[in-house]
């Protein structure tokens, strides 16, 4: 293993400093700016939501990633700025201003992201002042930024690796409901001290985001403001294999991806999906998607039920071809479906109690393809209901 | 107004009798068995579901109402007789023979539905002893019928009108979760002493279920055992005017459909969606829909939120082409978006107070074209978590 693994996220990366500052905008009085700067031009790709009511974040990130090129990223929870209209895009533009300004940096060179309610514009006179407070915090430390751009989350989230020849890659996430391809509800930004050009940064960042943050659901929400961001500002002097490079960055976004459904709202067990035997992968991650999206599999999962019937249902009408005779179901390991023939009720009795671990899987074969595909999910709980019954700031 | 309400349901046509028994299916002792025939010959429509995985009764009922004529229906709650092989679709034509020759009619007049777990094997010696008891109960009265049918069902379910010719058309269903086009977790059977061809009652059949069980969703799951069945035995001597009919036959099933959303698990509220202005009628649909199963949009209504934005992001993750500059929203009748400006939050207050109502309803505008389409859906609770995490028969 060329890689060791750290505590740290984005500051893992040499020559990138971090803050997180409270500026007033939850009512908690909790930390809810953070901004992230490189002390040198990075290479920059970004992947957004596609949801048609993109945020204005987004529409103005997405406008100054396009270079390939920036500096750092400003960040605010506790206010969306989505479906504000042209108000909410000028105040996207004047974070955008602002932190560029107080950076030193071209106005370009800055990209903005928020989350939390939507549909309210922002107070400015609070983010504006938030703004200075964040940049005046910048330290090598992203234990506040990791804090600050939380919303329902429950614990902050990072994961960082460091290669034996000395460069490093890390990053920081929220996210917690509103989570489904494509993309999660989530902010999740990566940054490198490797030496990396932009072309090769986007093509790894898309084929990275398709095994991790796109392989989870929470609750089948796409938000207006997901957004991921990977940095490479080359302060290592070091330009990695590629093989390594793309391997540390799936990594620490499989280890990001994986702690956003660990915290899911209410969630009380990380499920791991896997398919096997579909005619294509496609077809194997529409019936991933169609098991981890089903409100009757969640919720028997949160009750420990080993009711292999519901899964079996919900590939019956996941809108692809398959042999229902050939279906095979294991749950934890143990086969309760073999080629549409079930298992013994001792079978059932020893999942249900191999269900009352944190981390469980399901595994259906379609004895059909070779197509096979992965997701992770959660159980859904009445904590959940709770959380989004009652969301406030 | 032709027709004349009553609180009958198959019964309320002449020439069919109903009963409901105890089998024993149910651990609680409840009624778990039904029995609908008609003294004569009757012209036979159905709708089954598409889940590859359909039960046993399924492939057995749509087999015997292919011929178009049929005599009645056997049914049992406490077991789906679904993912049961061979060995099910044996049980499943066991219990269509049995009730035929209990009748005196011949087996392909019998059709066959059950409802409950899937994936575990019917006891049929109980089934078989249920059989001859509900053969024995027939009486003309549906009230034990629309009892035995029952699973998670909270209250029976009815509808009946008497056209003002003296011929009538009613009905009785099961269904409170599991709930989406095409079709619910439903079982749901109308009867009518008019005379209609088969090939007439199967082309309005079609149409109105695309009206009200199609248009209906509570959890976004789709059974193994949906059925819709509609019986014309003639009786009354009288062959309406089609449009009459068919206007019948639509008001039935509506109502049916409507409280089977009323009775969703765990459900506080009917929410009514409409959308206008979509490109065509099928996208309108598909808006209706994701909203409908938004958990995000369900669970703001179980809290009594009027946050028009999760709506809004949930039109933009639909899958249709929409400018959401155009959008507008209204919440039980009040403008909260007006073409993406927000209204004040004295209009949020008052929708606020709006949702605390029984039956609330969500307007979308897209402003873009004449299609338009319209849903039935309830909210998602704890107590719905509750129901589905501790399924037991």
């Amino acid at each position: 293993m060329n890689f060791v693994e750290s505590d740290a996220g984005v500051c893992a990366a040499k020559g990138f400093l971090a803050s997180g500052v409270s500026a007033g905008l939850k009512e908690s009085g909790k930390l809810d700016m953070a901004m992230i700067l490189s002390a040198r031009p990075a290479a920059v790709a970004a992947v957004f939501t596609q949801n048609l009511a993109a945020a204005a974040p987004v529409v103005v990130s997405r406008r100054h990633a396009s270079s390939g090129s920036a500096r750092g990223v400003i960040v605010n929870s506790g206010g969306a700025n989505a479906c504000t209209g042209s108000r909410g895009l000028e105040n996207a533009e004047a974070m955008a201003e602002a932190a560029a300004a107080a950076a030193g940096v071209a106005l370009g060179e800055m990209l903005v992201c928020s989350t939390g309610l939507i549909g309210a514009f922002l107070p400015m006179d609070k983010v504006l002042g938030g703004i200075d407070k964040a940049n005046e915090a910048l330290a090598a430390d992203d234990t506040c930024a990791s804090e600050a751009i939380m919303t329902t989350d429950s614990v902050p989230k990072k994961a960082a690796l460091t290669h034996k020849q000395g460069w490093s890659i890390g990053g920081i996430c929220k996210g917690a409901g509103m989570i489904f391809p494509n993309m999660a509800t989530m902010l999740a930004f990566v940054t490198t001290d490797a030496v990396v050009a932009p072309d090769l940064l986007e093509a790894f960042l898309s084929e990275a985001v398709e095994e991790s943050f796109n392989s989870i659901s929470v609750d089948g929400d796409t938000s207006t403001n997901d957004t991921l961001m990977v940095f490479a500002n080359g302060a290592s002097g070091i330009e990695p294999d590629a093989g390594e490079l793309y391997a540390g960055l799936e990594s620490v976004c499989k280890s990001l991806a994986r702690q956003i459904v660990l915290d899911g709202e209410g969630a009380t067990k990380l499920v791991t999906i896997t398919i096997v035997g579909a005619d294509s992968d496609d077809e194997a991650k529409q019936v991933a998607r169609a098991i981890s999206g089903s409100l009757l599999v969640k919720t028997m999962l949160f009750g420990g039920d080993a009711n292999w019937g519901r899964i079996a249902a919900t590939i019956g009408r996941a809108g692809v071809k398959a042999d229902m005779d050939l279906l095979s179901i294991d749950i934890c390991g143990i086969r309760l479906l073999e080629r549409s023939v079930p298992g013994s009720s001792g079978d059932v009795d020893r999942a249900r109690k191999a269900l009352t671990e944190r981390e469980v899987d399901i595994r259906c074969d379609l004895a059909s393809g070779d197509g096979s595909a992965q997701m992770l999910t959660c159980d859904l709980t009445e904590e959940y209901i709770r959380i989004n019954a009652e969301y406030e700031l």
